[in-house]
C-alpha cells in the first residue's frame, strides 16, 4: 500500500480557540495594568508576491501570525479582534469582475464568515468605517498592532497598514509578546495537525530510505519525499527547503538551498542526512534521518551515529516541564563528547573539553527549537533574555524552560567540518584533545543528525515515527515493514 | 521504464552567446546613434527572500534578465559587460566565515569565473573600484541599467543599485528594449533547453493522464507531474504554479493558486484541464492537456475538444515568419465559433459573431505568448504598439509578427464561464446567436484548452509531444504506449 494515511479534516475551531486564548491573555494583561478593555487587535495578512518585474506569481502561503489567529489561506486579508466584545472581524479584498474569469468564483462575504467561523466579514475598503462603528470607547479607536523582533531572523514584524490608519490610535508594543507567547504552547487541536504533519513526513522518510541507492541524485530523494507528502498527505508546502545531503555535504547544516541544490550523486560509503518536513494547514514538522546510502552501517558510521543517538535519547529521557533547554543542549554535547572519547577520536577530560567549548566544534548548532506554524516558531527567548556569546550556545534558538504543550525539536548532530575542526586542532588550547590519526579518517565523512519532534507533557511525547536504532534502519532499508512488529526485529542479515 | 529521459548537461556557453548577442545589438545601436562604444551594461541579480519577519528562506530562483546574460544560480550577484572590450565581469557577494558551517563551502572567485565562463570575477564591494579601473573613457563611467515596462505585469524592472552608484553616470532608457529584443528569438542552445523542458513535461503529462482516476484529488495530479519532472528531469522549479482543474474548475483560466488550490475531487463525467510545465536551467515549458478523467470522451466533450483541436491545428498550419499573431488569434476564434455553430450550440453568421466579439466569450484569453526564461517571456509588444481594448484581443500577450527562432505557445481554449456567458446571452446584440437549450447543457462543463509550444522556423516546429487526437488520448489512458507506434493506432476499445 502506498500510504496508510490520508489528509484529515481541518478543524477550523482551532483558530477560534487561538483567538480566545489571545483575548484572554491580552485582557488579563490590560486589566493588570489598569488599561481599558477596549480597542482592536489588528493584523494584516500576507499578499501574493510576483517575481521581480514579471507576472510570475509565487505560490502564496499566509503570514504565520495571521494564520494562527484566522486560518485564512487567501491573500490580501486583514483581521481584527474587538477586545470589548470578543468579536472577530475579517476584511476581504474586493475583487474585480475579471477575477471570476481568470482566478475563480468571487466568493460572497458569507462564505468567509462560515468557512473561518468569524463574527463578521467586510471588505478591506471598509476597515475605517466598520471599526469606528464597532468601537465602544471615546476618541479615536485604538489598534493593537503587531510589531516585534523575531529572534531567529533578527527581523521585525511589519505592523498592519491601510488607507485611513491615521484615524486610529496605535499601540505597537503590547500585542507582539502576548501573541507570541500564545503560540509557544500548543492546544490539542494544534497538536493533531502537527502530529499529522509528523505522521506523513515520517512515512515519507521511510519511503525515501527504502528507495535510496548508490548512483541516485540527492534531489531524487527530495522528489520522493515531496511526492509522498503531497500525494498522500495533501501537503502542498514543506516547513522548509529539503536538506538532502550525502557524503561531505552532510556536514553543511543548511545544505539544499539554491547555491547548494541537492545535486550530488550518492556514492558507495556515503552517509545521507535528510532533513525534511511537510506542513499541513500551516502547521509543520521537522525531521532528520541519517543512514548509509548502501543500507549497511560500517564501523565509523556506527560510531558517529550511535554517539548522536545516545545524545538524542539522553535528552528525551530528561525532558519534562521546568527543565532548562540550555542544560539539555549541554547534556547532548557531553554525551557526544563521551562517545567520541570512547571511540578513540578524542582523549582527555570531558569536563575540560566542555569548558573549552569543544562540543560546539562537533555540534555548532543549537539542540532544537520550538516548532509550529513556523519551523522556527517564535518565542524562543523570553523578553530580556540575552543570547550567549559562546560557540554552540549562541546558536540556540531557545534558552527557555520547557512548558507543558511546547513542541520542540530534539536534533543533536555530530559533524566533521573542516572550517571548525582545523582551527581547533591547531589551537594549543584544544589540540591536545584530538587523536589526529583517528580524526583524520573522518575528514570528508560529513555528519550525522537525528531530529525528532517532541511535545512536552508530564514528561515528553515523541511525535516522530522513524526508525532510529541502527538495527531498525538496516532492517527497513532491507525491506522490513515499518513499524517493525514488536515480537521480531530482524536485522539486515536476517538475524533476530 | 519510469522515464526515457535524463537531465542533459547545461551548456554554459549559451550565456556567452547571449552576452555576445546583446553586445552586438547594443554596439550597433550606439554606432547608429553616434554614441561612444564605452560604458558598461550593468545588472543586479536577485536576492534570497525570507517570509515576512521569519528566517524561512524561500527557494531562490534567479531574476530572468540576469539569468539570461550570466546563468548564475546563486543569489546576491551583480554582473557587468564592458562595451569597449566585450569583457564580462561578475561580482560575487563576500560571504562571512560562518557560511562555511551553515550553507556550504565558500567558493573562490575562480570557481565562478570557470563555472560561468566569465572574463573576471570580483566581490560586490569592489564594483566601484573595478569598473573605474576598467573604464577607458573620461569622466564618470557610464552604466547602462535595466529599466523598462513588463507588458504582462505592468511592472517596471528595478535598475541595479549599490553603494557608490553616485560615482557613475547612468542611462536608464537604452538597455531594456535592446536586451528584451535579444530574448525574443532563441538560439540553438536555448532551444535545446526549452526542448528538454518540453520533453520531460510531455512525458509527465502522459504519466498523469495514465494515473488519473475518478475519486482522486486534483492536487494528486499535480504531485505526479512535479515528481516526474524532478525525479527524472532534475527540474526543481516549474514555469508556473500547476493548474489542475477538473469539472467546472476548468473554466477558471488561472486555477490552482492558493485561494483555489487544486483541491477538488475528480468526478465521473468531469473533464480535466491540466496546464503544467517544468523549467530546466531557467528555461521553461508551458503545456496544457485536456481529457475526460474516466478515460473516454462523451459526445459533448468530443464536440468541445475537437473545436479546440481544430483551432490549434488551423493555427499551426498557418504559422510561419511574418504572420501576425493577432490574425492567428482571430483564426482560432473563428475556427472555434464555426465548430460551435456546426455543433448546434451557436447559430448565425460567423463573421457577424466575430464582429460582436463572441469569440472572446468562449476564449477570453490570448492565443499564446512568447516562452523562454519567463513563462510570459518579455517583448510581446514592440515599443509604441498599443494594446487593444476589444474583449479577447486586449488579453493578447503579443501582437507581433512571428520571427524565426521565436518560441510561442499555441493555446486555444473554449470555456463556459457564467460570468461571461450570462451577460452575452442577455445582451440583445448577442443573444440571438445562442441556442439556449443546447448551451445550458454546458453550464458547469468547465472548459478545454490545448496548449503546445512551437518554435518558428521556415514554418513552425512542435516542441510538445503529448497525445492530442481523441483516439490517441483514449488509447494512452487505456494503457497504450506513447508515442503510439505509427503502424497501429488502437482506439480505447482495441479497434484499429
Amino acid at each position: 500500500m502506498a500510504s496508510s494515511l490520508s489528509p484529515p479534516e481541518v478543524p477550523i475551531e482551532l483558530h477560534v480557540e487561538n483567538r480566545e486564548k489571545l483575548l484572554k491573555s491580552l485582557t488579563q494583561h490590560l486589566s493588570t495594568s489598569s488599561r481599558p478593555l477596549q480597542g482592536f487587535v489588528f493584523l494584516q495578512g500576507g499578499e501574493e508576491q510576483t517575481r521581480h518585474c514579471t507576472d510570475h506569481v509565487e505560490l502564496f502561503r499566509q503570514e504565520s501570525y495571521f494564520a494562527y489567529l484566522f486560518g485564512v489561506r487567501e491573500p490580501g486579508f486583514y483581521g481584527a479582534l474587538d477586545i470589548a466584545s470578543g468579536e472577530s472581524i475579517l476584511f476581504a479584498p474586493r475583487l474585480p469582475d475579471e477575477y471570476a474569469v481568470w482566478l475563480g468564483e468571487i466568493k460572497p462575504l458569507s462564505y468567509f464568515k462560515e468557512r473561518y467561523m468569524i463574527s463578521a466579514v467586510h471588505y478591506t475598503d471598509e476597515i475605517t468605517k466598520v471599526l469606528h462603528q464597532q468601537y465602544q470607547g471615546s476618541g479615536k479607536p485604538l489598534l493593537y498592532l503587531l510589531h516585534g523582533l523575531n529572534t531567529d531572523s533578527n527581523n521585525y514584524s511589519k505592523p498592519a497598514d491601510f488607507e485611513g490608519i491615521d484615524k486610529f490610535k496605535m499601540d505597537l508594543n503590547t500585542l507582539h509578546p502576548i501573541l507570541t507567547e500564545c503560540r509557544v504552547t500548543k492546544s490539542e487541536l494544534e497538536l493533531t495537525l502537527i502530529q499529522f504533519a509528523n505522521d506523513i513526513s515520517s512515512e515519507a522518510h521511510v519511503e525515501v530510505m527504502r528507495n535510496a541507492k548508490v548512483g541516485m541524485k540527492e534531489y531524487q530523494l527530495e522528489s520522493l519525499f515531496l511526492h509522498h507528502t503531497y500525494m498522500y498527505g495533501g501537503c502542498r508546502h514543506c516547513s522548509y527547503t529539503c536538506i538532502c545531503a550525502t557524503g561531505d555535504n552532510s556536514a553543511v547544516l543548511h545544505y539544499g538551498h539554491a547555491a547548494a541544490p541537492n545535486d550530488k550523486t550518492l556514492q558507495e560509503g556515503d552517509m545521507a542526512l535528510l532533513d525534511m518536513g511537510a506542513e499541513y494547514h500551516f502547521y509543520g514538522s521537522d525531521i532528520t534521518c541519517s543512514f548509509p546510502v548502501n543500507g549497511t552501517f560500517n564501523r565509523d558510521q556506527s560510531l558517529i551515529y550511535n554517539a548522536v543517538l545516545r545524545a538524542h535519547n539522553a535528552v528525551i529521557s530528561s525532558m519534562r516541564p521546568g527543565v532548562g533547554w540550555v542544560n539539555m543542549h549541554k547534556l547532548a554535547e557531553k554525551t557526544i563528547l563521551e562517545s567520541l572519547n570512547e571511540g578513540g577520536i578524542l582523549f582527555g577530560d570531558i569536563d575540560a573539553m566542555i569548558h573549552e567549548r569543544l562540543g560546539a566544534i562537533f555540534m555548532p548548532h543549537g539542540l532544537g527549537h520550538l516548532l509550529g506554524i513556523d519551523t522556527h516558531d517564535p518565542g524562543g527567548y523570553l523578553q530580556g533574555a540575552e543570547r550567549s556569546k559562546e560557540p554552540g550556545l549562541k546558536a540556540l534558538r531557545t534558552t527557555r524552560e520547557l512548558l507543558e504543550g511546547m513542541v520542540i525539536t530534539v536534533e543533536p548532530g555530530c559533524y566533521f567540518i573542516d572550517a571548525l575542526l582545523v582551527p581547533a586542532m591547531e589551537n594549543p588550547k584544544t589540540s591536545k584533545y584530538f587523536n589526529i590519526q583517528e580524526i583524520n579518517k573522518f575528514r570528508g565523512f560529513g555528519g550525522v543528525r537525528i531530529e525528532s519532534d517532541y511535545v512536552t507533557s508530564s514528561g515528553c511525547v515523541n511525535m516522530t515515527k522513524c526508525p532510529r536504532e541502527i538495527q531498525e534502519i538496516e532492517a527497513v532499508m532491507a525491506g522490513a515493514p515499518w513499524p517493525i512488529p514488536k515480537t521480531t526485529i530482524p536485522s539486515a542479515n536476517g538475524e533476530i
